[in-house]
């Protein structure tokens, strides 16, 4: 029987959330229900963080009371400090009986400095906030899910050494994250020093607390999962049509792309519950929302492949 | 003391010959001089190919008489034929004592269609053919690499038979070849499928004796020179900036770009001797010569990192 692996979508929240033109309302919506219809499992919706720093997000109560249910699809809405706890449950208290489950996510870094500049707290100071967000979101009946961003190096620090990351996941798993996913923020983990981070973690705790969101800033995010599928993890982060994730200039790449992540998952005989046609329309739509192609690379030989259609009338 | 991997680069000839724009003899020159100085130990600089089908590649002589020297690096030349090779003999006769090392190479497909579409030869005939090319080759003390594309799929049959790739593989090895290249032309092999053939073919023969030239069509082929390394292989091929390799359209990919393979080499403790900042200008060059981006990640990401100067003056 081929093993289950969770492919866990970002885009929606993470790709969209540093478009320049913000993307509207309905077309989000659009890109979530595609998504829900594509079969994924997992699908991080939006992010109960301040307008003031992400107004691209200023909808998220309005996303999370129109999430298009599907059987076995979990949400996932990330709640920066306890007044975004209160905004999504309060939106959730607006929903009817019907509505998809919505989880909350946390998340902060592993390297001092993009914690700080990222969220604006220590991260002394974050495990003390964070004691304010998961104990009351686990008490209302919500799961947690816990992010380590910077986990392989920092964009300020250089190179992050394993401990403080396996310090860092464990502090979130004993607040009562079900599941840390450790981020390749700046996409420059290769597979050795991941092999020895999995290895330090899971001495520590169980293969399913654990999932990889991995960058491919520079072509290795497949290399990483691989390593990540070798040790046992089920859950791997990605995100449509590799929509995010910080890219830095036009052509390069962030998040890796859930078509190549699910590409070769599908390869190698694992199961994912997706359905390739209809996430290849949803990369699409992705690409039309944005307006951009996008940097996933089997979305883009997947729609370079199509056969052109003459002209008018064929 | 770590491992020593070979980067083969095939930017020169496979990057270039599919260029719209042919470039000139004198870019060509220039970039073959900076892969040289950026330390790649083998660089495929030409093929003595018909210029009635590859009309790029004209210029097959002038570069052979031309290539700049350099302590450990070897040179290939492409000699699909009888022809070809006596082209690649009178070119080297010409040139002087001091003249680099060049070595030949045949390339046939495990495929019958693409090999009949690419090489205008069934799978039979092609052996019939290198007869009259390899064991002449030798003869005149040259070494002979083979290739064999489509070893993970035909874009007209399909999923190949790992026994068809161990079939050609065996045949160019018992002709003389020091190494086959088993090359995934359309960019649809996966880890397990890698495996598999690896297990088959390294029952046969030893690591030495293969190389994997991987295309990031679908952003795998890292995860798969992964799987080559843990099976001992130790020659990768890859082309600088992603260059060539039929990408689809724009945006897409195609070979390995050699930055993305040496990064990830280096992260995970590899010596390869190839300097990366001048492999960075080798890439940027590349850029230049066929005036576009080109698809490889690290190249991008490294290039889009660099701090942007001030005005003039500055």
């Amino acid at each position: 029987m081929p093993q289950r692996i969770t492919v866990y979508e970002v885009g929606p929240r993470d790709g969209l959330q540093n478009e320049a033109g913000i993307v509207a309302t309905e077309g989000k919506l659009r890109l979530l229900r595609l998504l829900a219809d594509a079969g994924l499992p997992r699908i991080e919706a939006t992010s109960f963080v301040s307008p003031k720093w992400i107004p691209a997000l200023a909808d998220a109560a309005e996303i999370v009371a129109d999430l298009p249910p599907r059987a076995g699809l979990r949400y996932v809405a990330l709640v920066p400090n306890a007044k975004g706890l209160a905004r999504l449950l309060a939106a959730r208290a607006r929903t009817g009986e019907g509505a998809p489950p919505v989880d909350a996510a946390v998340f902060m870094s592993a390297s001092e400095t993009h914690n700080q500049k990222n969220i604006h707290k220590t991260i002394a100071e974050t495990y003390a906030a964070f004691e304010e967000v998961v104990p009351p979101a686990l008490a209302k009946g919500l799961r947690v899910r816990g992010y380590v961003s910077t986990a392989w190096g920092c964009p300020y620090e250089g190179a992050v050494a394993p401990e403080r990351v396996v310090e860092v996941a464990e502090r979130l798993l004993a607040l009562g994250c079900y599941q840390v996913s450790l981020g390749d923020t700046i996409g420059v983990g290769t597979p050795n020093q991941t092999r020895r981070l999995l290895d330090l973690l899971l001495a520590r705790t169980r293969p399913e607390a654990l999932a990889l969101h991995m960058h491919d800033t520079r072509g290795t995010a497949l290399a990483n999962v691989l390593v990540g599928l070798e040790a046992g993890l089920t859950t791997f982060d990605a995100s449509v049509g590799g929509l995010g994730g910080c890219p830095y200039a036009p052509g390069a790449s962030g998040n890796l792309a859930t078509e190549d992540l699910v590409y070769m998952l599908h390869g190698m005989g694992y199961e994912t519950g997706v359905d390739w046609p209809l996430l290849i329309a949803a990369g699409e739509l992705a690409q039309r929302l944005v307006g951009r192609h996008l940097p996933g690379k089997a979305l883009q030989a997947e729609l370079a492949s199509r056969p052109v259609l003459a002209g008018a009338g064929a």
